[in-house]
C-alpha cells in the first residue's frame, strides 16, 4: 500500500471544489472511547455518488489506503486508521440528502452522511418511525450504522440495522456502482450483496444511500421499571412477558445496582426509579394498537409476575414525560460509566437462558483479579450485555493497568465456552480483530478473507479493521 | 465438469450403507408447475454432516456437479439438473432430526431435512410458533426454505426464511464444514455469511442444519374478509389498518373476483366469504396480546375504513373454525390455479404505491394478447403479487403456447418499470436466469458471479442455478 501523495492530492482537488476538503480537525482522529488518536490522513468529503466512485477508482490505481468515516461515534476504532502511512480518509458527511420519503409504503431513502436523528426526525414529520435507536443518534450517520450494522434499545422488535433496511446502494473498490435502492419489501433474485455490505465495516466498499423500513407512530407506548430478585427471574420475567404481551414487547433492558449508584455519584440530577437501588432492574417497552390500554397491560403482567414471585416493586409511566424520565436512566448509565472510567469494557452475547449461570461465573472470575466493580447493563431481551469492570471506589483505570488484557481474556474465554459472541453489537473494528481471529469458526473466517480478497484485491478498504494488518498501531482495548 | 462414473459411484456406496441411496424415483425429478422433468443421477441422501462434507469434496476434486434437493417443492426448476451429464442429487431427507429445543430462548435448531410441517408441529409441543408458513410445508424441508429463502404469509410480521433463521451449519464446496448454529439473536463478528448461504440456491454449498426463531403461541388471533372496490382501496385499508393495528398485522391478502370464480369451478367444496364474488377482497390476520380482543379491533377498523369509503361488506370470523376455513379460500385458490392451468404465472413484487397503476397497465398489455384471464392475488401486505395469466373459458393453455414467451416478457418488463422484482419469493432456479440477467444491477451481478467463482470455482455447486449454464435445456415457463 502506498500513502496519499502531493500529486494524487492535487488530482483529488482539482475535481472536488474545496468545501469537500474539509480542515483536519481531531474529531476524524479521536476514538470515543478514549484510546489513542487515527493516524492522520487527507480528508475528503464527496457531496456526489460520482465522487465517491472517482476517489475510490482513483485509490484502487494506486493502491491508496481508504478509511470511510461517518459519525465517529463507533466504539471498537473500526474509523480510525492505525498504519504508519497517510491514508484517504472517507467521509460522507456532504453526502446527506433525503432522497425520498413514501409514507403510504413506510419507506424512506437517505444518503449514508444523514445523521441517524435527523432520519428519525424526517420520518416523524410524516407519522412514522425509523426504530433504531441509539444514545449517540445525534451524531452517528445513517451510512455508519449500516457499515456497522448498529443495534440499540429496539432490535428485540423490530431487528438490527441489517433488518430496517430495504436496498442499498453502494460502490465498490473499483469505483463501480451498485443501484439498489430498492423499495421492495420481497426480492429474491440472487445472493443477499446487501447483508454482505452491511456490517462489513468498510471493508467492501461505501454505502452512499439506504431505503430505510418505517413503522406507523400511531402505536400507544408504555413503560415500567420492575425490579427483580436475580437475572434469573430477570429471564423468567421476559419469557412471562412474550406470554402476556408477546409481539407488543419493544425493549427489555437489565440494570444492575452498580449502574444506578454510578448514576447517583456522577449524574445526581436523574431522577432514578425506586427509593433504594435493587440489585436488578429491568425497563421495559411495550408498543400496543392505538385503541388498546399499555398500562392495564403491564399492569396486569405486574401481578401474574408476582404471584410466581419474579418481580419485587414496579413503577409504570403515566406519562410522556415519565416514560422519557425512566428512558434517560438506561440512557444515562454509559455517560456514568465513562465518569467513571471503566478498566475494561464488553460488548456481548450469550443465549438467554445462559445468562444467570454466565453472570454467576464471570463474577467470579473477575474478583480472582481483585478489587474491581462491575457495571453488567443491557439488552438482555436480545441475550446482549454490555460487561462493564471499573476499579474499586477510590481508585483509577490507571491502577489496573497491567491486568487489563488478563481482564479481557477471562471475560471473552467464558463468553466463548458460553456459545456466546465477542461482539453483539460493536462490531470488530481494530480492536477485536486478535478475538475475532481466535474465537470465530476457522471455515468462516477463510470464508470472510476469500470474499474480501475477491471484492477489494488491494485491500485497499479500510485495512485492519476485521482482518489484521501487519503494522497496526491500534491498542486491543474496548 | 464430468459425469458420475462407476468407480465414483461405488467410492461413494462403500462409505455410506444402502438405505442412503434411494432408489430413483420420479419425485427426484418432477416439476411441481409441470415442466419437464430434471436429468437423472446418483441419489444419496446422508444422514451425517461428516458424509455430506465427504460427498462434497469428492464431487470437487472429481468436478462432478451436485444438485441438492430439499422437498423438491420449488417452483423455478431450481432442484432440477438441466445438463446432459449424470450429477450427483444430493437429498438432505435423512438429516431430520430436531438438534434442540429452547422454549426460554424462543430458538430451535433442526437439521435442514426436517419438513416444515414438523418443524412447525415440534415447536408448537412447547407453546410456541415458527412463523415461516407455506401451502407446501408438509413436504417443504427446512433446508430448501432458506436455500431459497422462502416467504409465505407472515412475512409481514415476521419477515422470509433469513430473518427467521439465527444460525446455520453449513458444508462448503471443499468440504469444509461451517459451525455456525448460534443461537444468538445479536452478533456482529464479521460479514453476514449466513445471510449469503441462505437464499443463495444451493449455489455456495448445503446448509445442513439452523437454528430458528420462534414466537410465543399464547397469541389472540383474529381473521376477517373484507371487500375492497379496487387495488388502491386496497392499499389505503393497509395504511388505515397499519394506523390502527401496526405492529399486530400478521398476513395481509389480496384475492381477485377470477380467483374465487376458479374456486366455483374447480374446488366448489371451499366456502366462499361472501355469496357474491366482490372484484377484490382482502384477507387480513391479526395476532394481540392474549388479553386484547382481536374481533373488537377488526370490528373498529371495519367501521373506520367504510366512514372513509374503503370497503364494502367485511366478514370476522368467531371461531378457529373459521379462521380456518377463511384461510383454506386463500390456500386453496394455488389448486384452483393448477386445475385451470396457467398460460404464464409470474411472482412479482413492485413498490406498495404503485400496485394500483401497475395491476391497472398490466391489464391492458395481457388484453393486447387476445382472450385472456388474469388472477391476481398475493401478499399485498409486501407488494408481493402472483400475477397469473389463464386461458380464456374452453380454452386450453396449449392454444397459447406461441404467445407464452411473449406475455412473460411483457410483464417482466412492466414490472422492471415500476422498479419491482421479477422474483419476490420464488428465486430465481434455471427458469428465470435469463431475465435476472436482463433485468439485474450488472455490478451486483458481477459481484455475485464472483462469490460463486471465489467459493465454488470448479462450479459444481447446482450449476445451471442463477447463473447461467452453456448447456441447460430447461425451459423458462413459471
Amino acid at each position: 500500500m502506498n500513502p496519499v501523495t502531493v500529486p494524487f492530492e492535487d488530482m483529488l482537488r482539482a475535481r472536488m471544489s474545496s468545501p469537500c476538503f474539509p480542515i483536519s480537525r481531531s474529531v476524524y482522529l479521536n476514538d470515543p472511547r478514549g484510546g489513542p488518536q487515527g493516524v492522520s490522513g487527507l480528508i475528503v468529503a464527496p457531496e456526489k455518488v460520482a465522487d465517491v466512485s472517482f476517489i475510490l477508482a482513483r485509490c484502487n490505481d494506486a493502491q491508496i489506503p481508504v478509511i470511510p468515516f461517518g459519525g465517529g461515534t463507533g466504539l471498537v476504532r473500526g474509523q480510525l486508521f492505525g498504519e504508519p502511512m497517510r491514508p484517504v480518509i472517507l467521509s460522507l458527511e456532504r453526502l446527506n440528502k433525503i432522497r425520498g420519503i413514501y409514507p403510504s409504503e413506510n419507506v424512506m431513502s437517505v444518503e449514508a452522511g444523514v445523521t441517524l436523528a435527523d432520519a428519525r426526525r424526517e420520518a416523524e414529520r410524516f407519522d412514522r418511525t425509523f426504530p433504531l435507536s441509539l444514545a449517540s443518534e445525534g451524531t452517528a450517520q445513517v451510512g455508519g450504522n449500516l457499515a456497522t450494522n448498529a443495534g440499540g434499545v429496539h432490535v428485540l422488535r423490530y431487528g438490527s440495522a441489517r433488518n430496517l433496511c430495504l436496498g442499498i446502494e453502494a460502490v465498490l473498490p473499483n469505483g463501480k456502482v451498485m443501484n439498489g435502492l430498492s423499495r421492495l419489501r420481497k426480492d429474491n433474485t440472487g445472493y443477499d450483496v446487501k447483508s454482505l455490505m452491511i456490517g462489513s465495516e468498510g471493508t467492501l466498499g461505501i454505502i452512499t444511500a439506504a431505503s430505510l423500513s418505517l413503522v406507523s407512530s400511531s402505536t400507544n407506548e408504555g413503560t415500567a421499571f420492575f425490579s427483580v430478585p436475580s437475572p434469573k427471574a430477570a429471564v423468567a420475567l421476559f419469557v412471562q412477558t412474550q406470554f402476556q404481551i408477546g409481539d407488543n414487547i419493544r425493549a427489555f433492558e437489565l440494570i444492575h445496582r452498580q449502574g444506578l449508584e454510578f448514576l447517583k455519584e456522577t449524574v445526581p440530577q436523574t431522577r432514578l426509579p425506586f427509593s433504594d437501588c435493587p440489585d436488578w432492574t429491568v425497563l421495559m417497552d411495550i408498543g400496543v394498537p392505538r385503541s388498546v390500554d399499555p398500562q392495564a397491560l403491564l399492569i396486569d403482567l405486574y401481578e401474574d409476575s408476582q404471584k410466581a414471585d419474579l418481580v419485587g416493586n414496579a413503577i409504570i409511566a403515566r406519562s410522556q414525560k415519565e416514560r422519557d424520565q425512566f428512558w434517560s436512566v438506561r440512557e444515562n448509565i454509559p455517560e456514568a460509566n465513562r465518569r467513571i472510567g471503566s478498566v475494561s469494557s464488553h460488548d456481548i452475547s450469550v443465549p438467554l437462558s445462559a445468562i444467570p449461570d454466565f453472570l454467576e461465573r464471570a463474577q467470579q472470575k473477575v474478583a480472582e483479579f481483585g478489587d474491581l466493580r462491575i457495571n453488567c447493563f443491557g439488552h438482555i431481551g436480545d441475550g446482549n450485555l454490555h460487561y462493564n469492570v471499573f476499579p474499586a471506589k477510590g481508585k483509577s483505570r490507571k491502577q489496573y493497568h497491567d491486568i487489563r488484557g488478563s481482564i479481557r481474556r477471562a471475560v471473552y474465554e467464558l463468553v466463548n465456552e458460553f456459545g456466546g459472541s465477542i461482539s453483539a453489537e460493536h462490531g470488530i473494528g481494530r480492536q477485536k480483530v486478535a478475538e475475532l481471529e481466535r474465537f470465530g469458526d476457522a471455515t468462516k473466517l477463510a470464508l470472510m478473507r476469500e470474499i474480501k480478497n475477491q471484492i477489494d484485491p488491494n485491500g485497499i478498504m479500510n485495512p485492519g479493521a476485521l482482518f489484521s494488518c501487519a503494522h497496526d498501531v491500534n491498542g486491543s482495548s474496548e
